[in-house]
């Protein structure tokens, strides 16, 4: 029985699973915290105390089981089962996030993608055909789609998620520069670029004063 | 002077900055923190805390003046000077970036676009004609560029961005699905577009399991 667990050790979760793929990759069998703390830059008690949060997988003085660790890391971020996704907005970023192999390999599956705009609806987006976006309730009662990608500007944005809500799309992975107002059945995770950026803005910013002084 | 300020109250201030900005498009002068609360759905107390940090800029009773209280905070992002930017990796994603008429807006100029690609070499890119990124180093030296975007595969970013630091960047917007190991000179703002889906998943998962419940 798990916890409610801290959003800071979820948000970690992904890292840890990245990196544990890399080792598999490189066909790495057991790793120590303290190895895999040297690896990811974090000390190896937080390691520790991260993995406790569910239960733990390590053994004293003998390390982790990579393979293990990295399917059960699956588990929890809900990875054991495939999702289904649509992407709507067939511009770039919507291309560059279709295009991204590793999703697909990690149990995402893009069923279709939706625009708007009559000069895209037609083309084909890495073997997929756009289509209406007129015609996406239908496509997602019909094919039972989880999660929605939504890859359009801001000001259609907070509309559709309402619709989206309405047609069952239970995840909102929403890259529209606005917040969206659903209800708290539908999970949504914000890729807020532009805010993104100011970030880094002000960690310059700090980190030029800080020279100076 | 302004003390150590909290990671958590950084990462809100580009929030503020965007509903402020959106308050200004609609011509509103004036929002007490309680409206301003309502709209964000963070607490008036969040609001005047965070604000604090810097100094407030609210008076009692009577709200804050929006476009005061905008600039304040671009400032404090850093935002009151423009930024030299180049964007390495000439993809879908490096194009949804270079499009994105917001960063201009808050002066962010992309200089200059650069890939290895012979195919995409010579290409034009909103309206700035790709580059080879053998040219790269003599581009950022001459032009004075600070600020590099990385949307490159995992495999040519960690190399890349040692390289970058040498030729005097400052700072590094990456979202190649990796670490870097640059020193703590570069500030490194990370989009890890995987991991942010893994969230989702998670969040998924949870939210599922409760109504099981």
């Amino acid at each position: 029985m798990i916890n409610k667990i801290s959003i800071a050790v979820i948000k970690r979760l992904p890292r840890y699973y990245r990196y544990l793929g890399d080792l598999l990759d490189d066909g790495i069998v057991r790793i120590s915290s303290k190895e895999l703390s040297e690896k990811m830059k974090v000390t190896a008690s937080q390691i520790r105390q991260d993995l406790n949060n569910f239960g733990g997988f390590g053994q004293q003085g003998y390390g982790y089981n990579v393979e293990t660790l990295y399917e059960e890391i699956g588990k929890i971020l809900g990875l054991e089962k495939k999702h289904s996704l649509v992407i709507i907005g067939a511009g770039n970023l919507g291309q560059a996030i279709i295009k991204y192999t590793d999703f697909e390999k990690r149990g995402f599956i893009f069923k279709g993608v939706f625009d708007s705009n009559p000069k895209v609806i037609g083309n084909t987006m890495h073997n997929i055909i756009v289509q209406d976006v007129a015609d996406l309730k239908e496509f997602i009662k019909s094919k039972n789609i989880q999660i929605a990608v939504l890859t359009i500007p801001k000001s259609n944005a907070p509309e559709l998620a309402n619709d989206l809500e309405k047609w069952g799309i239970k995840a909102i992975w929403n890259f529209a520069p606005v917040d969206l107002n659903v209800s708290d059945k539908v999970t949504v995770e914000n890729v807020h670029l532009s805010d993104s950026l100011m970030t880094l803005s002000y960690k310059l910013k700090d980190a030029e004063n800080k020279t100076k002084k």
